[in-house]
C-alpha cells in the first residue's frame, strides 16, 4: 500500500462536474489500494474575484487581510470536494491550513512553510479516511492565515507530501505532462515519461508553467517524486500515465537537450555609449536592485574607445520602472541612448546532458542563423543555454531547435 | 467610553460600496469616543450560492463540510469589512470563529454557543483596534468549523456583546427599527422607540423578521440592550435613532398592544368527524411528532353525539409531510374526511400591557367582524392573542387593528 498525495489545481475544480470527475480519481487511486491524501485550489476564477474585491476598497491593502479573505477559495473547494468524495461512498472530510497545521512565516501573500504537523491527518489517514487539504494556505505563530503567493497549492502539495512521507505526489492539471516544448506551438512536442528534478527546475524557472518552481525546489530538496498529469484524460492500463519527475534521468547520456523552454515575460533594455571603465555598473545595477526590479540576461559589446553598450533584460511587470529609474541615474550612468524592446522572447535548451556534450549551442546558432532569426542576448549555464530573441519568431525557433536537437523521435 | 458591538447583516455588506458605507458607521461610533467591535454577515446572496454548491453535489449532504463551505461567506466580508475600516485610517483586524474562541457544540448547521473566550479580542480592543469578528460560525471541541444557523449573525453578536460586557448590541439591518406593524402592509405603521424584551420575542417567534428568535432569547437572558437601525438612513441628532429592545416598558399601562405580527408561513389542517374520546388527540399528534412536524393552533369543535372535528396549523414546509402521515393514519384516527387550507395568514398582537387588561381579544373579534373577516382558529397566552384568518383579508385586518388599538397616533 502506499502513501499518494493528488493534487487538484483551479481548472480541475473549476464547477461541480469538475469536481465530481476529481473525486472520481481520487476514488480509483484508493481502488489501486492506496492511502490518498488531496490538495485542492480554489475553483478557476474565485481567487481573481476575491482579490479584486480587496482591491476595489484599497489598492494598498493588508495583506493580512487579503490572506484571510482570497483562502476562502480553498476553503470552498476542499469541503465540496469532501462531499464530492463523500457521495461516492468514501469517508472524506476537509483540513484547512490551521487545521492542518500548516506553519508558515508571517510573509502574508508569499508565506513560506516552516512544517507541517499533520498529526491528525495521519491518524485520519490510518482509519482509512480521505482528508481534503486546502491548498495554498497556512497559519503563521499569531494565528493569523497565510497565503503562499500564486501557484502555491503545487508547494503546499509536495510539502504536505514530504510532511506524509508519502511514496508520490500527483499533481493533476490541464496537461497531461510535461512535454519537450509547448504543444500548443510545436505539434511534434512530445510528453516526457521523466525528467530530473534538475530540469524541470530549469524548466519552470525559464517558462514551462506546468509545475511552481517553488514546489520543484522542495520535490528536489527531498527528493519527492511528482507526477503531473491530466484530470480530464482517460489514462487508462499505465502506472505512471504522466511526466515523473524524479532522480536522475537514466538516459542522460542520450540527448543533451531534454526540453525547450519559453517566456515572453521579460523586456530588453540597452544602454548605449557608456564609458568602459570599473564601476560603470554598479551604477546601472545598485539603482535597480533598490527599486527592487530583478534583472536577467546581461551582455556587453566589445569595447571600442574606451565605450560599450550594455544590454539586459526585466520583467515585463517592472519595465516602466526600470525606465523611470535608468532615466533619474542618466546623469551618474552618463549613457548616451536608452534602447528598448518589448517584443522579445527569451528560448532556453534544457538538459543535464549538456554538461558532457559539446557544441550544444553551436548548433542552437547555426539552426537559428538557418531561419535568418538574430539572436540578441546569449546566457548560459550548466544545463541551459537561453538566447533572446525577436518575438515575432517565437514559433519558428522553437519548432526548428525541437527537431535540431532530435527531440522529434519518439521516446524510446 | 462604551463599548458597542456593531453587527451588519448581508444587505449591509452586499457589495463594496455598501461595506465602504457601513464602516463609515463604524467610523461615527469610535468618533463617539467608544470601542466597536464589529459582527459582519455575509455579503447577501453568498450564502445561497455556497448553499446551492454543496446542494449540487449532494441532497444530503454532510453538514460538516456545508458548514466548512458556508462559513467562507462571512470569513470573505470579515476580511473586507476590515479593510475598509483600515481604508479609512483605523486600526482595523478581522476575527474568524476559531480565531475568536466562539465555542459551539457540535451540531453542525445549527450549532449552539456554549462559550466565547474573547481573551485576544479584548486585548485588541484595549489596545484601541477594531475588532471585525466572522458572524454565524464557530468552532466545536474536536476543531471543525461549525454554523449557527440561518440568521444566526444576530446571535453572535449579541452573544459577543455578553462575552464582552459591551454596552450595547446595535443590528444595523435594512429597516430603521422595528415597527407597530409591517410598514410595507400599513402605512401608519409607527418605529417604536423602545420595546421589552418579552415582546420582542413574541414579535419575533410571531412573524416579526427584523430580528432572529435566538438573538433576542440570549438578549433576554444576559439582560443585553439590543438597539435596531438602519445602515442606510442618515440618523443624525439622536443617540437612539433605532429602536431599543431592553428591560421593562415604561408605558406598560398605557396600551395592551405594543406591536401586530403575521406570517405566512402556517398552513390550517382540519379533521372531521373523529370520536370525542380520550386518546384521540395522541392518535393525530404523537406520529406527527415523531416526523419531526410542528404543530400550532390546535382548536376542537364542541362535540356533537361523541363525534368532533379538530382543526391545527403545520408550518408550511411541512405540510405535504403531514398530509402523508395522516393519511397513512386514517384507519387509525378513523376520522371522515381531512380538510386543508394552504391560503391562511397567522396575525399576533403583542404586549405586556395584555396582562392587565381586559377586553383585548373582544376587540379584535369585533374589529374583524365589522370587516366582515372570518376567524378560522384562535390561539391566546399572557402576552399575545392570535388569529388564523384567510390570507387574502391581511392587509385589511392588519390595518384595522392597527388602528383599533389604537397604534396609529404618533408615540409620545
Amino acid at each position: 500500500m502506499s502513501l499518494i498525495v493528488m493534487k487538484f489545481g483551479g481548472t480541475s475544480v473549476g464547477d461541480i462536474d469538475r469536481i465530481k470527475n476529481a473525486a472520481a480519481k481520487v476514488a480509483a487511486e484508493l481502488h489501486r489500494g492506496n492511502k490518498v491524501a488531496v490538495v485542492v485550489s480554489a475553483m478557476a476564477g474565485s481567487t481573481d474575484q476575491l482579490i479584486s474585491y480587496c482591491r476595489s476598497i484599497s489598492a494598498r491593502y493588508d495583506q493580512r487581510e487579503h490572506d484571510a479573505v482570497v483562502s476562502t477559495g480553498e476553503q470552498v473547494s476542499s469541503g465540496l470536494m469532501a462531499l464530492a468524495l463523500q457521495q461516492r461512498g468514501l469517508n472524506a472530510r476537509s483540513w484547512q491550513g490551521w487545521q492542518v497545521g500548516m506553519h508558515t512565516d508571517a510573509t502574508h501573500g508569499k508565506a513560506r512553510i516552516l512544517n507541517i504537523e499533520a498529526k491528525d491527518l495521519r491518524e485520519s489517514l490510518d482509519r482509512g479516511e480521505v482528508g481534503v487539504v486546502a491548498g495554498f494556505q497556512g497559519i503563521s505563530d499569531e494565528g493569523r492565515i497565510t497565503t503562499l503567493g500564486r501557484g502555491g497549492s503545487d508547494t503546499s502539495a509536495v510539502a504536505l507530501a514530504v510532511a506524509l512521507k508519502a511514496d508520490r505526489c500527483d499533481i493533476y492539471t490541464d496537461v497531461d505532462g510535461v512535454y519537450t516544448t509547448d504543444p500548443r506551438i510545436c505539434d511534434r512536442a512530445r510528453k516526457m515519461k521523466r525528467v530530473s528534478y534538475e530540469e524541470m527546475l530549469e524548466l519552470a524557472s525559464l517558462g514551462a508553467k506546468v509545475l511552481q518552481v517553488r514546489s520543484v525546489e522542495m520535490a528536489m530538496r527531498f527528493r519527492m517524486p511528482v507526477q503531473v498529469l491530466s484530470t480530464f484524460a482517460n489514462e487508462i492500463g499505465s502506472d505512471l500515465p504522466g511526466t515523473l519527475v524524479a532522480e536522475g534521468n537514466e538516459k542522460m547520456e542520450e540527448n543533451p537537450v531534454t526540453g525547450i523552454a519559453h517566456t515572453r515575460d521579460e523586456a530588453q533594455i540597452t544602454l548605449t555609449g557608456i564609458a568602459d571603465k570599473p564601476g560603470i555598473a554598479a551604477k546601472i545595477f545598485v539603482p535597480l536592485a533598490h527599486a527592487g526590479i530583478n534583472v536577467d540576461m546581461i551582455v556587453q559589446t566589445a569595447s571600442s574607445n574606451g565605450v560599450t553598450d550594455l544590454s539586459f533584460t526585466v520583467g515585463k511587470t517592472d519595465f516602466d520602472r526600470a525606465i523611470k529609474v535608468l532615466t533619474d541615474e542618466k546623469p551618474s550612468i552618463a549613457y548616451k541612448e536608452l534602447l528598448s524592446h518589448k517584443n522579445v522572447t527569451k528560448i532556453s535548451l534544457v538538459g543535464i546532458g549538456m554538461r558532457n556534450h559539446v557544441g550544444v549551442a553551436a548548433t542552437m546558432f547555426e539552426t537559428l542563423a538557418a531561419k535568418g532569426i538574430n539572436i540578441l542576448v546569449i546566457e548560459t549555464s550548466e544545463i541551459n543555454t537561453s538566447v533572446l530573441i525577436d518575438d515575432e519568431y517565437t514559433e519558428l525557433a522553437l519548432r526548428s531547435l525541437h527537431t535540431a536537437y532530435g527531440l522529434d523521435t519518439p521516446e524510446a
